[in-house]
């Protein structure tokens, strides 16, 4: 029977304003120990937000880590005393000017759990209203797409997505709705 | 039109023997600059290895990251000098017993794209023969199960899996076996 790591000891090497980096040292069993590089990730939050004519607004932005321009369902952290589901539909009002009336969870996972604490959690947004423009986070730019929901889930199929929360957002969606 | 975001310089705040950690200064635009703080991770692969019984071999692991007991497809880190190809074999060989005599590429995503270089590429592989045991990780501890393919498709509607990689390479080998 697996057992979970028993975690004997956190170290603390860097404390960064969006992530933190630690080395845990873990028992396996009583005589396999392991040291674990661990990073502390802030939750997030993903919406597949579809308005009333089956369109699915998208967002292309610049992500640096992977120098690429990615095509992404609305997505981003959880602030301080947030829900998830405040989180997302302050996401969607910033990213596409939509708010969505309805938001229902479609799945919780990790997104890196080979060495992260990183939670995501993806809703459906449904019932979408105009909102007035907000502020972007001033660190992002990005531009606003919709389309079908059938051709995103093609465009899943063809390789144009490249983010597991935008092609597991469509893909629950597609078979939700 | 949206750019890629520019890198102006890299400072190294860690190098562990797993990931190692860079802050990045980007400009967005020309009066737009950001600090970014990125892991850099190594490149993986998973496989969905299934049997001529169309049975998913699957396998239970501590994730002490998470804190849990994951259930996953077969997935682990390319070793230096490896082609991502090699390494699936190798993961099987290690994971399951199993060495997949054909490898087809389904997926390449990014696993964490908003801070981790990370590149997961996903394979399924099948005509599996069996291998005679190899050493693991020496640090890894892992649960070997088979189930039928269309069982593991219902564990993802019921929330079983809680990683990206298992979900995605599950419904995308369903959509092509």
């Amino acid at each position: 029977m697996i057992q979970k790591e028993k975690i004997i000891d956190k170290q603390r090497l860097f404390t960064g304003n969006y992530l933190s980096l630690e080395t845990w040292k873990t028992h396996l069993s009583d005589t396999i120990s392991a040291t674990r590089e661990i990073v502390i990730a802030p939750n997030a939050v993903g919406i597949v937000p579809v308005d009333e004519n089956r369109q699915i607004h998208l967002v292309r932005q610049a992500r640096p880590a992977v120098g690429e321009i990615l095509l992404e369902i609305p997505a981003g952290l959880i602030d301080a005393g947030e829900s998830p589901e405040q989180a997302a539909r302050r996401e969607c009002s910033e990213e596409i000017n939509l708010i969505p009336g309805n938001l229902r969870k479609i799945l919780t996972y990790y997104h890196a759990e080979g060495y992260s604490t990183g939670v995501m959690t993806l809703f459906l947004g449904t019932e979408l209203a105009p909102c007035h423009s907000q502020q972007n986070d001033q660190d992002e730019v990005l531009e606003h797409i919709a389309v079908p929901l059938e051709q995103a889930a093609n465009w899943i199929r063809q390789g144009k997505f490249k983010d597991s929360k935008s092609m597991l957002g469509i893909l629950f969606a597609i078979d939700i709705l």
